[in-house]
């Protein structure tokens, strides 16, 4: 496995992410190595479908919160080496997922597992993965940890299931709209800081602390992810503009657009985004709406209210190198979608 | 939901599934109420879906097994209806999965989730179970129990992709089927009835003896499940014979003819079974081939060797009205396909 990093462009925020990844450099080679070594199985399919899409230059950016999490409270073991592993072997199984789910056909600018091997095994290494994870985390013998990752577990899947369910109602709220990302990217960034707080054992406070980073941290992650995907942005990583839209994936910009549109704006979201009937001119049209309505912005306005907080629950900690980095990968997450 | 159970017809070895059913009739209510309320959630879909498959009419065997070892053993607590709701709750969630990936239409005589809901939806339902079985086991506190069933677990996932990667291959040695029901069925019975010794802490030769009764409880179970696929017995079920045939799915009863067939029936399995290329009189010449090597009753021959084995297992056990039922239970599930 090679140890790609999507390398990120732009501004000063490209820097904070050298940063994090330096913080963590060492722990990291730990987590690689243990995701490489329990990947492994004497069934061939599972490491090489497993492989393709944990080699293919994912961030690692919830193994790191981890990583970082414990930094910041001064953790001096390293039993958040094997339970960062344990994060990315459950979000490697939920992208296996979605990915069937959303038949998605290209993912971190290569085919997908399920494009390439199928949906049937798509489904089962996640399983496998999925299955993986716990037992990596019976090794730690934390039930605490325990509890916390297969709460969040339960929780992502509620959120997937609750997304599929409104899929096909562009009038969705924003309330349900913002349970969906909670549960099913919220969740997992915060238990992914939470349980470094669990080894470490420091009490309630810096648990909660931690998990509220994680939380509010997710939750604007996912608002600018949000953004990112009807971005000029995008084009300068590589990814296309509007594959939310193509594939008919409600999400805030949208909505809000919706909203604030009139009868005509109604209908076209209304026909593109719940019947699926589109033409290749009317993703244009959909940018020039959220143009109209400044949703871009507007979610991206959200997603600032939540990156606050997100720093703000890290006041209970003392200023620190890792503090600093840990905030500044909020306006990370925020800023890339400009 | 409703507690439908399966009513099983044909010679003496009714009376014992209901014996069984009575030995844990007590047991089996608080199992039942745990399985109903925590398959809850605040998004429909989930209880909706999951409650479809649940109250369906399965024989719930898994978590009679887990019931049964524990009264075996004189276990007094209640620990094992928990632990029973968390075998179910996994063997649900793989059935979800296994109908995607079979896509399977039909199930215990009614349309499958997926058929109804979309495989979306059963992959995600699947992955929620999935989490709460997790979540249920945390709540029971053991490691040890937590160890057996994420290891089981995993051992199924990698059953299941074996399965997938020999499909197209009829030529697949028997050794390699075995392995795939060794990990696909019989490691969730012998899990099942482990943690029934775990949780009673009657030391390790207790455990191990309730787990190779399941282990070879469950490739027993297999064996003659893929024998019945074939058997006039299947009709008198209320299913219809040959959908392994039609799904070209791989058991053991065409492994042994195409292993002793002639070229021209060689050719016959290869065209059918791997090239998925079938005609309506297709089952009828399998069938006869089937008949002319006799290996629906050799497959039958090979799931008694197991069952012995599974009753042995038992024999450091002194006689109880529970070890006469779980031997007659291994019977049960081989003479069914008669």
């Amino acid at each position: 496995m090679s140890e790609n990093v999507v390398p990120i462009t732009g501004k000063q925020t490209a820097s904070v992410i050298d940063e994090l990844q330096a913080l963590v450099a060492e722990d990291m080679k730990h987590v690689n190595a243990t995701i490489l070594e329990r990947m492994q199985s004497h069934v061939a399919l599972i490491p090489q479908l497993a492989g393709h899409l944990i080699a293919s230059g994912g961030k690692r950016l919830r193994p790191m919160l981890t990583l970082a999490s414990a930094r910041l409270i001064g953790y001096e073991g390293s039993r958040q080496n094997k339970l960062a592993a344990c994060v990315e072997f459950i979000h490697t199984a939920t992208l296996l997922h979605d990915d069937v789910v959303d038949e998605s056909k290209m993912r971190r600018g290569q085919e997908t597992a399920n494009e390439i091997w199928g949906n049937q095994a798509s489904v089962l290494v996640g399983d496998f993965l999925f299955s993986r994870s716990f037992e990596l985390m019976v090794e730690d013998g934390s039930l605490k940890v325990l509890k916390i990752l297969s709460a969040a577990s339960s929780i992502i899947a509620e959120g997937e299931v609750l997304q599929l369910s409104v899929a096909g109602d562009v009038s969705t709220s924003e309330e349900t709209y913002l349970k969906v990302i909670e549960s099913k990217t919220a969740a997992l960034f915060a238990a992914a800081c939470e349980i470094a707080g669990v080894v470490a054992e420091q009490g309630e406070d810096v648990e909660a602390a931690l998990r509220d980073y994680g939380r509010y941290l997710g939750i604007a992650f996912q608002l600018a992810d949000d953004a990112l995907d009807y971005s000029a942005k995008q084009a300068t990583l590589g990814k296309k503009i509007g594959d939310d839209f193509r594939e008919g994936k409600l999400t805030l910009p949208v909505m809000l657009a919706f909203r604030r549109g009139d009868d005509t704006e109604k209908a076209f979201w209304r026909r593109t985004m719940e019947d699926h009937d589109q033409t290749e001119e009317d993703l244009t049209q959909a940018l020039a709406y959220l143009t109209k309505h400044d949703t871009l912005a507007d979610t991206l306005n959200r997603a600032r209210h939540y990156g606050s907080m997100a720093k703000d629950a890290l006041a209970i900690f003392p200023d620190s190198k890792a503090k600093t980095i840990m905030c500044g990968i909020v306006d990370f997450c925020i800023d890339r979608a400009y």
